[in-house]
């Protein structure tokens, strides 16, 4: 196995120039010798030694890790590929908190991190508005955003990584005007983040290129608490229930995430109806979860493991790819995993829509 | 609102004595002089205020937190209780990482903890060998160690918080018990932890006081790989296909958590089975999860928002109760949450028990 001295040698420079670079101190090197280290890293697939950084330095460096809650499974699954990554390939420990997408908790916490000498963190929040993210990138930090791109037109030093969620919700949705589905809803909490923006915009752009656009809702499941994105499901229960409730219902729901689904699922068994026989169901996430519900959850799978690893490959070796230099890595890969939830929609709602129709062709 | 002034003041101390009390900086504290600071602490009703402490020394205090892994919802629970309790209460900020149950892994998080300043840490993992943790208490850290009781006749300075494991094993078996199970199994996986092995002896000592010792299996399935816990549905899946082709199987099954029940259930309905009527489980934990479940997941709740609260205060404040000066807090309180996922056996097999039970009184 190689060593820091074997990169050092390769590469031409001193030992702490490498340890320089592998602890993401490239500020004032040269974009020559970084190239070269680089190289080096690369050529000789180094992979440096947490024991050895840190007998080095005292200290194992950590990596600051912000979620919405620890309470979501998504988060956590999140959460664990992002410690392993960091920790194997780069010798980080990870320091998580939960901020509850508050931009005051997110701030707080960026102070906390600074004041133990964290230098690179990873967001995953999604609000429109990131101006406390550019400050501490100011003063010194790293910050790596999660699920949602880049402002247009506005320059970032903040590094975004996400998936397609505009493409996520598109897919979900076609999935289910395949199916025959006509009244279409997109099941979604209070507060709008970058995320749900773009799924819901998906969403539309789905309905509205087969003309359902009348036809296609958002419904709102109502606000979630601090207590974080477990009660998500709650949301969706209750939304759920009062679904039930209309005659005039959708038949074919698009949920914001696998645990909003989830809970929708368990709302409309609890009023008496059946997934998939009177409302079809898709989530997105691609949560373990979704493979355990009954009926299994039809959903869109993000590339979760992979966009960790470019989180932490963006928040730690700054090797950033050219698309990343300009502030984004888009993961476009999304694929939808066909469980149970969706069928045709029943014979009673098909019947309404073709009377719709009817109507609307006399007008 | 009371400051800290306000508190040295009631007590007759320096501002600096409350604050090594805030601190847990205690060791060489007169008893007098801590029962006085929080006897005021306590009347005032006083809170530290988290900015204020970082102002003061710059950093905000750190509290350890190690669960086998952060995939497993139960633990992102858990974390959620925690963190937000030793924020608003103690205003700590928590570091969080998964060990995997690992001694090796366990002792170096303590050092990167140590390294970084790190001074009170909760640890679940439930192994039966705490050396490493008694190692780190005499180098200064106040450890609490999760889900296992004070190992009996040795004395130790590790305090211990945990729910009564073998109560709630107990009381699960029983339940099934009571709606006429006679072929019982307890599904755990492989690698024997003290609460695993708590939960065992009550679901025998429960299996025991009717006679069933003949017919109640332990059923360990498989190896968890160290992805974590998030695989322990799985385990629960392929455990789950194996008993369905097994005509003797059992007909109550008691899941160590429900993570493995869920799997279970999953597993069973993909071989064709139906939960109740069919196999009927009972898990432990009480995880939101299992409500979203089809059919809900009858599950004997542990009190998480207490014991979490408990760890904190002994880990942070020290302020334990006389029997936690003894090493142990021990939460009784458990709870049976009936669901949809237990029924009386089905008729088949409570004639073969009928059967066997007859084979045996003319043997």
């Amino acid at each position: 196995m190689n060593t820091i001295k074997d990169v050092a040698q390769h590469a031409g420079v001193s030992v702490s120039t490498v340890s320089n670079v592998l602890n993401g101190r490239t500020d004032r090197m040269r974009k020559e010798t970084l190239a070269r280290v680089e190289n080096a890293i690369d050529q000789l697939k180094f992979r440096p030694n947490p024991v050895a950084l840190r007998l080095k330095t005292g200290q194992t460096p950590l990596l600051g890790l912000l979620v919405p809650s620890l309470a979501n499974p998504m988060y956590g699954v999140i959460a664990r590929e992002i410690e392993t990554f960091a920790q194997e390939q780069y010798g980080h420990r990870v320091l998580i908190g939960s901020t509850y997408r508050d931009k005051e908790k997110e701030a707080t916490f960026f102070e906390d991190l600074l004041a133990h000498g964290v230098r690179h963190v990873i967001v995953i929040s999604s609000l429109a508005d990131e101006r406390h993210f550019e400050t501490v990138v100011e003063r010194g930090m790293t910050v790596v955003s999660y699920d949602r791109p880049a402002a247009k037109g506005r320059p970032s030093k903040v590094v975004h990584v996400t998936p397609d969620n505009f493409e996520a919700a598109r897919l979900a949705t076609e999935h289910l005007i395949e199916h025959g589905h006509r009244r279409l809803a997109f099941a979604t909490v209070a507060g709008m983040t970058m995320s749900r923006s773009a799924k819901i915009q998906g969403f539309q752009a789905a309905a509205g290129r087969r003309g359902l656009q009348k036809t296609a809702v958002v419904l709102n499941g109502g606000l979630l608490d601090e207590y974080g994105d477990s009660v998500m499901s709650e949301v969706g229960r209750a939304l759920a229930l009062r679904l039930a409730a209309d005659p005039a219902r959708p038949t074919g729901i698009v949920a914001v995430n696998d645990l909003m689904a989830l809970g929708l699922m368990a709302g409309l068994r609890e009023a008496g109806m059946r997934v998939p026989q009177d409302v079809s169901i898709v989530g997105i996430d691609g949560l373990f979860l979704a493979a355990l519900s009954n009926p299994g959850l039809t959903t869109v799978q993000l590339p979760v493991a992979d966009m960790a690893h470019a989180m932490v490959e963006c928040a730690i070796a700054q090797r950033v790819e050219d698309e990343a230099l300009a502030g984004e890595r888009f993961f476009t890969h999304t694929l939808l995993v066909e469980r149970e939830s969706v069928a045709p929609p029943p014979v009673s709602a098909r019947k309404s829509a073709i009377k719709a129709g009817a109507r609307k062709a006399r007008a």
